[in-house]
């Protein structure tokens, strides 16, 4: 009997709005390239080493099934937070991980997720190498944050600025119907904990009949109480009303989080990073207090990276097309390497797969270039939305069910083990 | 010179995501019945008492525009939060008003708003009794809180209750996607200071593919600390991921809104009322502290209200009609009364336009029956889920430009005084 060829696709990290349609890429393709079985591990490599896994066969039966896929938020599979210790730390993980992969006859293990997944992967990469297992490893891209480096923008970041691109133009109106004769302040607060991408998005909102955000806060430059509150003050001058967005991560000089000063951002996930909120609940009290004016603060939390029912059609075929090269480049005999989105030309818009040494990219986080923010630090520059505006392009109708965006979702069972 | 007939709308109170169909409905029905001029008053009463306003017809140039208005949230004219004073305390009030809408030669006079609205209606409309003017004053009921008494529901209600159910379903899909042997608690804080029914739409999540929110506290019911932490911790016995709907205005026995226990709650509007926020981020915190795991506060915020996006087609064409209803209302005689709707059947679900006498709806304030929450008093039954099933159904597609919905926005200058 022929040695199968198995492939075996994960999810990690916080999901995104597209996250399934790098796995549908990835099952498609696969298919298409002659695996028999496409398993996919139950929250990521932490499920794995409890050997939870479903062929994704008896998930997906049809077209429709694929197309559900691509419009469903989170992870289909579940996802994990969970950080592969250093190989010398703890070499009976990685046996464990690879005995697993060898009872499968997996030939191609494929990762989707951010920083810390294409750092997995470069461990288990690493790993197979020094063993000699033939197992190849390939990343594939995933975060509404667009921090990792090499890759034009990330698949997932399309999608939740179009999500804050749309509600901030949504909340602006909302806003300009209320204030009459009467001042009135709006703080957004989006997530981005070192990089502004998804802050800076909020100024798509600007269109022909949409002020757009008077101010924006990324968390690359310092924070500086004062000369905010003398920027608002000049502006309640001329306007009635004012939209401010902030990054949940911008920081004071002495580096504490804004959002700490009233006592929030403590808790600290598996990677040893701060949850931040409620940046734009104190920021909206300062300014109450200092200008006796109406304020309201507005986060969009969780929103901005589950909801695929205003998710960007560029973004979902773009996470389609990365799950798929993964597969065709593992095929081809590539391990250790993440695919990377490369912009081919603006107008019209066009961007193709290529594939980088994941060596060359984990745990480098991009942030938003210094000449891409204005010279006060308050607003981002005609450069950086002309390169985010094509990336919000286009829509996915959700197919709608009884009112409802449906979803598919995994079915356990008989089928895991 | 046969004498103008003319007709101002204005809007008033929280603007939802269908207010302006209602306006569309007007300013298209009145056309329809022969009227001259359609004025449309910029921010309400408040605004016409300074002479602003303007002329429709130098704002709505096409039947594009109608359906433009008809997908735009937020009051196009703009809205006040203006309380008219008792008669006797300020009649000058009510003879400048007067002689505004004389000059104007007006001879039907709409407001579309909530509670505080209605009252208005009532107020003016009296007004006019008692000292001979000729002007007919009908409301058309508008309010996302669906607190309106006599009327099965209110317009802008349906889109609210449906961006809550949509997002409530990404949010769960979202949480579900993470944990993963760990608990995991999400708090979701809905608008409706006295009235449940937009929490209670959190119900509606609940689909063959989605479990739900576990949890729904409406603000009818006095909440408990103990007996919800008792709750929480039952069901964390036999699931890691738990997901809660509570209400912004929920209160403990001896009086205190729970969002005051963490010190917020502070901003009274002009009609009285307290602003509410930091529920969910207090219970959060609560149970974070008590329980030991990860807990996220979401508050949907003004999104529930503008996010016309995912508005309802029913609740945009309920919005339309009952604005038409007015002026052909208006137009046969009546005045001091405001359109209601009225449920003629559930399936197919079917709906017609009704007059009832607005001195027996203002400040009648309707909330959900006891019987619609289950003996608990931690969920809504299945009457109120049917209740409130037809009422998202279907959509109007956003008309999307350059990535984003676009809306029509009331241009001044020329047109305005």
């Amino acid at each position: 009997m022929a040695k199968k060829r198995n492939i075996i696709v994960g999810q990690s990290g916080g999901p995104t709005a597209v996250i399934n349609s790098s796995l549908a890429g990835v099952y498609k393709t696969a298919k298409e390239h002659g695996f028999d079985t496409v398993y996919g591990m139950l929250h990521g490599v932490q499920g794995l080493l409890d050997e939870q896994y479903v062929d994704l066969d008896t998930q997906i039966h049809s077209d429709l099934d694929i197309e559900l896929l691509k419009r469903t938020p989170s992870a289909f599979l579940g996802s994990c937070r969970f950080k592969m210790p250093e190989i010398q730390d703890k070499p009976e993980i990685y046996e464990k991980l690879f005995q697993i992969l060898e009872k499968l006859e997996i030939e191609v293990f494929i990762y989707i997720g951010g920083n810390d997944s294409m750092d997995t992967i470069k461990q288990l990469s690493d790993y197979a190498a020094l063993k000699g297992y033939s197992q190849k490893f390939m990343g594939v891209p995933k975060t509404i944050d667009n921090d990792l480096a090499i890759t034009d923008h990330t698949p997932g970041f399309g999608s939740a600025a179009k999500y804050i691109a749309v509600s901030t133009k949504e909340v602006i109106r909302d806003a300009l119907g209320l204030s009459y004769n009467k001042e009135n302040i709006t703080i957004l607060e989006i997530m981005g904990r070192n990089a502004g991408w998804l802050t800076g998005a909020a100024a798509l909102a600007k269109t022909e009949e949409c002020p757009g955000p008077d101010l924006i806060y990324l968390p690359e430059l310092t924070f500086d109480m004062d000369k905010f509150l003398a920027k608002v003050q000049e502006l309640l001058k001329k306007q009635k009303n004012v939209v401010i967005a902030v990054s949940e991560g911008i920081k004071l000089a002495d580096g504490r989080y804004v959002c700490e000063l009233s006592g929030g951002g403590e808790y600290v996930d598996a990677f040893g990073h701060k949850q931040l909120q409620g940046t734009a609940a104190y920021l909206a009290q300062f300014l109450s207090a200092k200008l006796g004016c109406k304020t309201r603060g507005i986060e969009f939390s969780t929103l901005q990276r589950c909801a695929s029912h205003m998710a960007s059609r560029t973004d979902i075929d773009e996470a389609f097309m990365v799950g798929g090269a993964a597969v065709k480049a593992a095929d081809q005999g590539d391990t250790g390497k993440m695919v990377v989105i490369e912009r081919v030309s603006d107008e019209p818009y066009t961007s193709g797969a290529g594939i980088y040494d994941v060596h060359q990219i984990a745990n480098n986080e991009k942030v938003v270039p210094r000449e891409w923010v204005n010279e006060e630090g308050d607003y981002v520059t005609q450069e950086f939305i002309d390169y985010v505006k094509p990336l919000i392009q286009g829509d996915y109708a959700p197919f709608m069910v009884n009112g409802l965006p449906q979803h598919l979702v995994v079915k356990t069972g008989n089928t895991e083990k």
